[in-house]
């Protein structure tokens, strides 16, 4: 951030008076710009036992299998956008049933919001920002072509689940420890 | 928003190609602004059957109580931002226990996520924010003088919970119906 979305004069990063942290603040008309973590929701779309993964059409991770689960927009529920992100990326109708997990992503500022959920019919196709969408049981899952540590976290989770019984709620935390290599640590509360 | 935040350019409300919403465009260098609902964290913090509340001492809803809550920031974790404003509004190291209820307010694009926990001792004081701190039981909550709808749904679910029994987690939408009175509806996935 360079400029005030206001009135379009310089910001400087300092702590606003009464505040513990920098912000960005217009040094014209004094607008505080504050900025937040993101909300990214999805689903576990069960069909028959065997969940939905989309092959992504799309940087970062092009070609790699994710959930599908998006940015929540202005003006909707995390539910709504869990069902959105699903219609749109794999054309896919889902009914919801419970939250599921929810990871926070400090490193980029994210927290996922992953909803169970079961198909409402076999019916699914590629979306725009997807290659190719597909269902898969715990032992046909392309583990080592997943996109992301959260969705391969969220798919050890489920499948780990025991038959018949009652599906836990995971809060966790996924923290970035280096780059090169890339090394993740998980925690969960 | 007026301008570009990033070369100070006049932005226009308008749909970007392959996009299905208006955004706020930059009409000089094209940067897409988005917006998205934010996270407001908090704690029902609970002393030998008593929880934590705070009188406000700032608008909205200056003089009324509420749980201790704010928005999360960037860097930190849900559970780090819920024991960050206990800490700041009632001056009241917790630790959690788990998260117990999510809250969409799509009308005002927040989604609450309050997690239960324990007082680590009976100390607490007014923060910054708060004009006193008190703990109650069922019997004692201010319930004609709480800030916020989503305060009294959660205190109702939490002090609902059977003696002994499990807690729930429950996913709730605040819709608000109208302004003047204010009327809301609540409904739980």
């Amino acid at each position: 951030m360079k400029f005030c979305s206001e009135c379009a004069g310089p910001v400087s990063l300092r702590v606003p008076e009464g505040d513990d942290r920098p912000r960005y603040v217009c040094d014209s008309c004094c607008t505080i710009h504050y900025q937040n973590p993101n909300i990214v929701a999805g689903c576990i779309a069960e069909w028959e036992g065997r969940i939905l993964l989309c092959r992504r059409a799309i940087e970062p991770r092009h070609g790699l299998w994710t959930l599908p689960a998006g940015f929540m927009e202005l003006g909707e529920t995390t539910q709504q956008a869990a069902t959105r992100e699903t219609l749109e990326e794999a054309r896919a109708r889902v009914e919801l049933d419970a939250l599921y997990a929810v990871f926070n992503l400090p490193h980029i500022n994210q927290v996922y919001m992953l909803f169970r959920g079961r198909l409402l019919g076999p019916d699914f196709s590629a979306g725009e920002e997807s290659l190719e969408v597909a269902l898969f049981d715990r032992d046909s899952v392309p583990w080592d072509a997943l996109a992301f540590q959260v969705v391969a976290e969220t798919l050890k989770l489920y499948f780990g689940e025991q038959p018949g019984g009652r599906y836990g709620l995971y809060v966790g935390d996924i923290e970035r420890l280096s780059r090169e290599p890339l090394r993740y640590r998980t925690r969960y509360l």
